[in-house]
Parts: C-alpha cells; structure tokens; sequence
C-alpha cells in the first residue's frame, strides 16, 4: 500500500496502442517491457484472473465472448488473452477463431489479444503471467484466459490464474471421458457446453460422479450447463465465479494458490535464465562438438548435459 | 560401429519384466536405470521411431492397436509408448483408453507401456527419449509414441521420433480446422480417421488444402484416409511410412532431424540440472524469503529470478 513512494507516472494508464506495444514486447522478451513491467507489479493483483479450458470443439471461444459480454453488462472491464500454441519450426502462432470476439471490438472496456511467445524468457506462462500484469495495472477488472487449439497448454492455467473453467461438451468420444481425471482436477467450475445437444444430462452426471471420486474440498466444483451460442447460463456461470472468488479471498486459499503461482513462474523463469547464462559462457564449439558426440552415441544425453554444468561451475 | 569394445554383456535383452522395471525406474528418475541407459544408449539406433498426435476423439489409440497389428503382420516387433499427461496436483497419470490394447497383450513382440513423469530429469519428453533408448537396444523394430488425451505433449512427439502422424477425424468442429495449421507442421503423414463418416473427403482436402500453403518440402506430406476399426487404410499407412523412414535415411534429412532432437533433448536435461543444481546451493529460506517477497508484489518474479541465478554464480 505504498503507492505514494511509487513514481507519479507508473501508473498512468496505457494508450490502447502502448498496451499493445508492451504486450508485442512482453512475447519478445523485449528489455523495454520488463522495465515497465518492474514498475507496475507492485500495483497489480486487483484484477480477477479467470482460466478457461477444454478440448477442441467444446466451444470455449464462444462461452469466453459470451462471458465477456455478460461481463460488461455488468460493469466490468474485461482483457481475454488468447494462448496460442507456438510451431516449433516456425515460431508462427495460430489465430484461430478470433471473429468472435471481433464483435465486441468496437467495445473500450474490452481487450482480446492472442498471446505466443518468441522468445520471452520462461515461454508462454510467463508471457501470460507478465500480460496478466499488465492488464491488472491497466484498469482491466477481469482478465480472462483461454488455451486455444489442442489445448498443449492445458495445465499451465492453472498456474496462471486464480479460477479455472474447464468445458466439456457432449459426446465427444470416449476418449474424452479418459481425459476428465486428469483436466479435472485443475477445474474449479465445470460447464458442459452445447448444452441443448443430446447426452448433456449424462455428460454432466458422468463428470460430477468423476468429481466425486475425488477428494473432498472446502469448495464443491459446480457442473453448470450452458449453451454458449444463445448465452444460455453464462450468468449462472458469472455468478459462481464471483463465489469462487469471494471463496478464495476470505478462505485463505487464494493467497496459498497465488504463493504457489509464484514459485512456479520465478522457478520457471530462473531454469531458462540458468540456461541462457550457462550457453553464453560456454567456449565456442564446446556445445556442438558435445551434440555431435551426443548424436554420435558416444554420450549419452544426460552425461552431456552434467558435464555441460560442471563446464560452467569451473571458475 | 565399435560394439566389439563394448562390455560382453551390455547388451543381453531383458526380461519383459527387467525391461518394465527400468521403465519405472526412467519414470522416477532413478540412478540405475541412468546406468543402464548410459550402458546401453551407444547401441541403440536401430529402431524405427514414430510419433502418433491428434485430437481426442480423432481415434489415435485404436489406430495405434490396427498399425501395431499390421507391423506384427510384416514380422516386425513393436513397442508403443502412451505419453500420459501428469496432472500437476497429485502426479497421478492417466490410463487413457488402453483397454484396446490389451488384445495384443499375450504377444511377446509387442510392448505397451503408459509412461509418465514422476520427477524423470527433463520430464517427460526425457523420460520417453529414455524409454525409446530401452527399447530400442532391447531388440524391437519399431517404437510407436502416442500422446493420449488432450494433446498437451502434441508438439513434443516431433522432438522425440523420426516420423509424425497426425491423425483427424470428419467433423471435429471448427476450432479443429484452426489449429491444423500449427498442428499439421509437424505432419510427415495425415491419416483422416474415422473415413467412414460424412465429411471425409471435405476434411482431407481441406487439410491438403492448409498443407499446399506451408513451404515446398522434399518430401509430399500424403494424406491419407483410414477406418482403424476395421483396419482399412492401415496398410497403406504402413507403406508411407516406410517409404517416409527411407527418404529420411536417403536424403540426409534424418541426420538433420536426429540432430536437432539430440540438442532439444541435452539442453531440456540441462536446463533442469542447473535449476537442480542453483537451488540445493541456496542458503535455507532464502528461496522462500525471496518468493514471499514476489508474492507481496514487492519484486518482480524476473528480478527474483535474477537475483537467485547471481547469488548461485558468486563464489
């Protein structure tokens, strides 16, 4: 609460294209942005930060634009960050289906940017927990987060955001019923989109029989239904993230996941810093010649990388 | 080719249930089974690697069972690797719908192995260059790796194997189209499962489609069609395989490749080593006083990184 000691302009709110500017910077690793970013942490952590997961198909980017709108009709400003998974050969991020959203563009209170990161040190989580920074410290009450695509990025969510949503859809195959154990445990609300589909009412009873088998928790994860492409039960859905929000502040358990959050992103960022460090003071050569031996199959892979670090540890 | 100076008995097969044990003792990271990969690895080479992604629902595991089928059919021996994603809060991996595999369970030259990461240095994309390495120098002619569930290890595979099936089905929705352009980049062969389904033919030329707009390769990715049910398609499949496995080891791009799996694989190792490394130097509480600070939002998680990575550097 020291923000008279802050500097006068710290937090000045970003021009929509500076915003933009810092989040391009932030994908980049760029030194300017974490500059800003430095300055502004200490004024972040008022925005609610929500999560939103689920397999290819289950609609998550319409139930995202219909929470968005819903938002605003309740006087919330609202920033969606897209992640998208980065080609490994190419570093291109895939737009997917953005038009959605293109409907609210028009809207101030709204900011919806696709996120990749190219080269930003700690990858794409810490592109995102930066961008969450910069949301918050901008004025944006919520700050969504979707995982796009094949959903690579599943997990890291939950390490980014305070809820998570995860959506199913029915009958997508049994497959997915493999997958429920798993993408369930980050889930705090449950919504079965598609809602007006055959199989909703099974889908649901399947998932919270999968809930139960779980461990009892001081929260009890909703399995809402909701059809996205009407709005049917986004406010329902609204109302029990804002419980779970309430739940997290005065149960104590929000500052225990955000400590958590914490020491995945510092320790996700320090092993790419190690590495970075570590490549920069190696003598020219030594790595590839150590690769070829490794593709060789003279050194096995782990040997390698040991003898690497004890290289680097060498005064 | 130096396998005479090699230790007589480097090399003795193991037992289905010495080989499962070392797969355990991968998963854990276990020392011995380090050794034994370390023995080992100078002999293996020999396997063909392929790795099977898609979407959940696409029929990836059914299609494995009908390729390890045909692969027996052409009196090749066959291991198949389930990557199974970790969840985060309690390690515990998924079974995955492998029940499909258990028809081929009495068959001594095939071996089906879930694997997961339970503290393996690297994670799992390690665990499972180890696991390729078992098996590998344990005799088997090919060593299939299917990512299960939701995908999140999908760009992995291409780290991991020589050749990348990328599987789709007929009618996965809309935001499936959008991710084939990422996704299909890591493609040397397109199976359209499921063929049977309305709308295979217009989900194979759109995937065609999205491939002739990526950059002229050596190599045609085929698309091809298959109902892994029944079996049809597989044999074809097969086929291109082979013919894929023979222009890697023609045209000098399977070097290229291995190579580039070798460096992803030694600094994936590396980049855990240090941060293993860094954080058993640390002075106690030292690490937790700096995370509480981040988590006060007094420093920003960069700077902690920083200042964790200068403290390890200084004498």
């Amino acid at each position: 609460m020291s923000e008279s000691q802050a500097p006068a302009d710290a937090m000045l709110p970003l021009t929509k294209r500076e915003l933009a500017r810092l989040l391009t910077g932030i994908e980049n690793g760029a030194p300017a942005a974490q500059r800003i970013l430095r300055e502004r942490y200490r004024h972040s952590g008022k925005a609610r930060t929500i999560g939103i997961t689920g397999a290819p198909g289950s609609g998550k980017s319409t139930l995202v634009a219909a929470m968005v709108q819903g938002l605003r009709a309740r006087q919330h400003t609202v920033a969606v960050i897209a992640v998208d998974p980065s080609s490994p050969f190419t570093g291109g991020a895939i737009l997917g289906d953005r038009f959605r959203m293109n409907a609210l563009a028009g809207d101030a209170g709204v900011f919806v940017r696709s996120m990749a990161s190219r080269g930003a040190l700690g990858g794409v989580a810490a592109a995102v927990a930066d961008a969450i920074i910069a949301f918050d410290t901008n004025g944006f009450d919520v700050v969504i987060v979707e995982t796009v695509g094949a959903g690579q990025n599943e997990i890291d969510v939950a390490w980014v955001t305070e809820s998570v949503i995860v959506v199913e859809a029915p009958g997508m195959g049994d497959e997915v019923q493999a997958i429920k154990a798993g993408i369930l445990e980050i889930a705090d609300v449950v919504v079965v989109n598609k809602a007006d589909r055959d199989g909703a009412a099974q889908t649901a009873s399947t998932i919270a029989a999968a809930l139960e088998i779980g461990r009892k928790r001081a929260w009890e994860v909703p399995v809402l239904k909701a059809v996205a492409t009407t709005g049917s039960g986004v406010d329902e859905l609204l109302d029990r993230l804002a419980e779970h929000h309430h739940y997290l502040q005065t149960s104590g358990k929000g500052q225990w996941r955000w400590e958590h959050r914490v020491q995945h992103d510092v320790l996700n960022r320090l092993r790419e810093m190690l590495l970075r460090r570590m490549l920069g003071q190696l003598p020219p050569d030594q790595l590839s010649q150590l690769l070829a031996a490794v593709a060789r199959r003279e050194v096995y892979p782990t040997d390698a990388a040991a003898e690497l670090m004890n290289q680097s540890s060498k005064p």
